[in-house]
């Protein structure tokens, strides 16, 4: 079958156990396992067009001419396995702002597996694409699920292993997340970056590496139980940890704005008027707030009137990758 | 010779390389050891009174009745010391705002044991005297001396040697430091308890012990060669590392504020235009900002221009505690 464009739409998803250190940067392999939530309103979508008058891959994303040396590698296993060696022009558009801490590479290179799937009729399941999508950013492993996800640290020297599989459904446990945007610039540091900074100069890296099984452990048994606390303490632990492994490289990583303070405490107030919200942080400085669905109302009014919040996104739990056509 | 009244004055310190975890609460024992600046402008004036006609001891700290129990402890050793049972009027006034982190302990109880010692004649030696305030306030024992100070950890059980020496005086190296006041209100949460909710929940507590010994050394070198660079990379890294394993206790301790953060910005702007400063915080908001003289008034004109900045207080380095009469 000759290779045609196939479009395909991918959720960001946030970490509550959070993903940070690679143990094999070639295969982009996690130093430890992860917990997510897939989002329903943070979505990349992308098509992949494979051209035969193409010399090299192009991509634009958001319409702008942009490196495509990544996606040229995730293509080219693509190309591999379907013996069809052609180019293609990929099209990426994002419906939130990129490279901020808000996951924009986790929902492309879900999105971005799934048409090159499709678009050279590979025809992997879930699993494969998992492993294609980490081999193109760690955190896109787990954007082929929706709803609540864990990627497993793996043990595998091919890292075959190193894959996502979906713990519950969206339906089963419908949270809410609101995502506060502090400040739509890029980040000055890379997730990439920072952890590879942490990880070389941290103090702190190897007993982070040493909680996470511990806070997984916690985490599945919240989601389990359906526990909205148990799974707030565990969020927002490993957050903190998260970026107390960076602050304490050497130099510090900071990745936080002063708005983002600002949330955390608004966040806390919130806990201590009995509204079931956490708040948890990625690399950078946004923050965003998982809550019960009844609290969603309170908790965006609440974020919303904190001085330097920009603008709000509130989301649900979504579903996985899916082809358009 | 009978206790007479007598007033002794301290200045405050700010550790560079932090103090941050007790071996022993009762003796108050270090985990680690320390290292810090005496202020020249920051200082506690403390007399003590023996008083025949009193039933306890009293304590107006700024005016205001305040617990006495934790003076009455230093004063009971003085007593024994001495021979003298009589109970005494504190009087103990700050020149600046109690309890939020500007270290108002650490000259309290220094003024405390050098004003008690005067009262009741024990004439003890500075590294005693250091012992004694040590008993009363961990970072006090520093604040016995003036300029650059190191606190020891100790080996002895009955903490004899986890006393404070001079390194450099203040003359030697005349550092500046700006603190920025962000919130003179007291402190969430009290180093004392920060410290132990840290030790008992932080996974990144046996590392933060772990780096102390590193990071004094390299202040001593720094300090010994006058490297103000040095100094730096040191003092931001621990002041970082502290805040990092509070940061990662369960749940985490945050003391910073809004304004903290865009300080530490301030900070890094001022490195990148080639001005000699760099930022440390203790157990709260504040942020000190340690320069080489000639930066002083460009640190201070960038400082006060943030929001959220209260009022600066420009300090030299100050002399040790000294009796007043």
């Amino acid at each position: 079958m000759k290779p045609s464009a196939a479009t395909a739409r991918a959720g960001a998803n946030i970490a509550l156990v959070k993903y940070w250190g690679k143990r094999d940067p070639v295969l982009n392999l996690p130093a430890a396992g992860s917990l997510s939530l897939t989002l329903d309103q943070l979505e990349t979508t992308t098509t992949v067009v494979p051209d035969e008058t193409l010399s090299a891959d192009t991509l634009a994303l958001n319409g702008q001419a942009a490196d495509v040396s990544r996606v040229s590698a995730v293509l080219d296993r693509f190309r591999r396995q379907s013996g069809h060696a052609v180019f293609c022009r990929v099209e990426s558009n994002n419906n939130f702002p990129t490279g901020a801490g808000l996951a924009s590479s986790a929902s492309a290179f879900a999105a971005l597996v799934a048409a090159a799937d499709s678009a050279f009729a590979t025809r992997l399941d879930d699993r494969a694409l998992s492993e294609q999508a980490r081999l193109g950013s760690g955190s896109a492993a787990r954007s082929i699920f929706g709803g609540f996800v864990e990627m497993a640290v793996g043990t595998r020297p091919d890292g075959s292993d190193a894959v996502a599989r979906p713990l519950l459904s969206a339906e089963a446990w419908p949270l809410e997340v609101v995502v506060a945007v502090v400040d739509e610039a890029s980040k000055a540091v890379s997730s990439t970056k920072g952890m590879n900074q942490t990880q070389a100069t941290s103090p702190y890296y190897p007993a982070w590496l040493g909680q996470v099984p511990e806070d997984l452990q916690a985490a599945r048994s919240a989601i389990a139980a359906r526990d909205f606390e148990a799974l707030a303490r565990v969020g927002e632990g490993s957050a903190l940890a998260m970026h107390a492994s960076a602050l304490a490289a050497r130099p510090g990583l900071i990745y936080w704005r002063p708005a983002t303070l600002a949330l955390i405490d608004a966040v806390r107030d919130l806990q201590s008027a009995g509204v079931a919200a956490f708040f948890t942080i990625d690399a950078g400085p946004q923050v965003k707030v998982v809550c019960l669905p009844e609290a969603g109302q309170r908790v965006a009014a609440a974020l919303s009137a904190i001085d330097g919040v920009q603008r709000l996104i509130h989301c649900r739990l979504g579903p996985g990758v899916r082809v358009l056509g």
